[in-house]
């Protein structure tokens, strides 16, 4: 797989330092000729559940050949591998925490490397900012063309994510809220194909928290301003939307904590 | 027109999920050549007064040949069209919904398509994420130099914008606030030479909420610390700050938000 | 030296606006083949000294030939000057107003001129904007190879920064809190071989707000969640940090705003 050029840069750095911009420092003095992209830097601190989800959509998009680095690393200087990973489109760069773990598990046959050749990192090495010292020359040498296998031995356990799946009990499909975005929007683990089954040609009553929606819509302004709506999002998972407003604020999941985000959907019959 | 290579992006998608990332991927997947540079993606959620405002001012600084994609699109999925514009210097691409309006109100002969040519999106379209599966394929395709005719039928009629002009009457300059910056001023729909005609040699005296200021300034730092100042701003309207300090802070105009952010300018006699 | 084809980009400009943009497409338009790297637009407002601390940390990790542009520039429009310095392996373009004082201050020979080459400027030059229309082109200028002498005359007296250092009295080694990361983590002003001298083989007890912490540690998880914790940061000054929190939260320290963030550190006894 030849490199594309373009290395993508998650993080949980924030954008009011200068972390991010001296990660890109580090990678343009190794290959000049790069493209860094950025994902986000807003991860919440230290989430690595918030950062696989997003990673596993939004590397999907990218030219084969992409090196995605992504840097979510809580446990940084302790015992935890750094790692590399080749798919058969893309790279991955970063912690062995499980960050990678969604797309390790829809391949066939990943190939991961424990990165130890320390001739490929940065001269110095601190104890507290690996995304520098260790991980951006790593992407920056693999962007240029560098085999996987030169960074370090194979190793077949790379750190597991547990991911909470929907289910089905007692005649109901059980999700639950697995991220809040920009617009508000509350995205849940339930996908298209298992809503589909599960509902085969009936219509869909959705509840989460104090709030119920019949069926599953299309776009966000098929409802009045302020009105609910349910639909299968970019993400490929269902989505619960106000239309000109946010799901996040609506009463019951904002204002009580104590709701737990679980998502009920049930059958309510033939749809017309 | 050649293509500069440029695209420049604007959305309101925000910069904590991966939206804006998918969006470059995208793009790069096609013209890998080209050089993405944001505008910002934090319009207010689907402002198209905001982001058309601020089109306007940003795109006249880039190179003859660019491509400004915007996706401000609270109608997507709906049957609001896509366009491109091309004017005498640049294409701009995005949804029709007057976002390209002052834009297109002041070139003379801007081609406007409707885009309807699918072989030039993403094969699989959503109803949701239009800038990934319409917006960006069409931006990278044209920065590559894709002729403007290929992509759908030319229209006359796109969506206009509402956009309130100042006026006089009484005697008086009545402009209103259209916009607050990062820095807390705010920007006037009063422009250089409509306020330049009402004064002709004479001394402004500028009220916004209950605040009264004599005189036009030049600097932020021409009074003191927390003093206000009127002054013509980079993006050639007039603007009213604080030096040191912030406009949008001042009493009478966040504590009482039934204050109309009404702007009005009197002559007060000769200037000195 | 030859330009490296990079240059990196920071301000107090904040993300809301086309202000960011609108340089960049300054410089794209007279050197299109630059790569340009944000470090941060996020600085304070006006903070020259946060601005300065950033970037003297930031310049060191770019390739030879990089151009560094930094507007913090309360001044614009103002007697201030415009200048550009040069040291042994980078350039710097900003308002003389300190920000440039740690660097500058860090180099046996650095060259500094005055920008007044008018040439080099766009042909119209706002009061306000600097950035856009001083600044932008000349850093682009540079970054395309133009010799720094032909940018203006040479001066010897640039603005300085006051910048408390650490100091040792009493017996106690007194420090500053200057800056708090997106992490919340407080960066002291001690910085390592001041540290370690003051220290020789003695154990530390640190001592800011109520806050007491004894010996330096080596990694953020090597406490328990909510422990705080002192260790040499990435930035090679003294940093406390709280395992999965924020030591910015610390009681005593947001609490109380009238406690000075000082930095008290004494020697504990031989470490076992």
């Amino acid at each position: 797989m030849n490199p594309s050029g373009v290395i993508t840069f998650m993080s949980d750095f924030g954008l009011e330092d200068a972390y991010v911009g001296i990660v890109k420092g580090v990678i343009l003095g190794i290959n000049p000729r790069t493209r860094i992209i950025d994902i986000t830097h807003q991860i919440p601190h230290g989430s690595i559940s918030d950062a696989a989800f997003v990673l596993q959509d939004a590397c999907r998009f990218f030219p084969e050949g992409t090196v995605h680095l992504a840097v979510i690393d809580p446990g940084v200087g302790t015992a935890r591998r750094c790692i590399a990973v080749q798919t058969e489109r893309h790279f991955f760069v970063g912690p062995d925490n499980g960050l990678f773990w969604p797309i390790i598990d829809r391949h066939s046959s990943p190939r991961i490397v424990h990165l130890n050749e320390s001739r490929y990192f940065r001269s110095e090495i601190s104890d507290t900012f690996h995304g520098r010292d260790i991980f951006a020359p790593v992407a920056a040498h693999l962007s240029a063309g560098l085999a996987l296998h030169l960074l370090g031995p194979q190793i077949s356990n790379p750190a597991c994510l547990a991911r909470p799946l929907p289910e089905i009990r007692n005649d109901q499909l059980l999700g639950r809220v697995i991220r809040v975005d920009h617009f508000g929007n509350l995205i849940t683990n339930i996908d298209k194909e298992t809503l589909k089954n599960f509902l085969e040609d009936e219509e869909a009553v959705i509840r989460v928290g104090r709030l119920q929606i019949t069926g599953i819509g299309r776009t966000y302004e098929e409802t009045t301003p302020g009105g609910v709506i349910a639909l299968m999002g970019s993400t490929g998972f269902l989505e619960v939307a106000v239309c000109l407003g946010r799901a996040d604020d609506l009463d019951g999941l904002k204002t009580d904590e104590s709701i737990e985000r679980e998502v009920i959907i049930t059958r309510s019959g033939p749809t017309s």
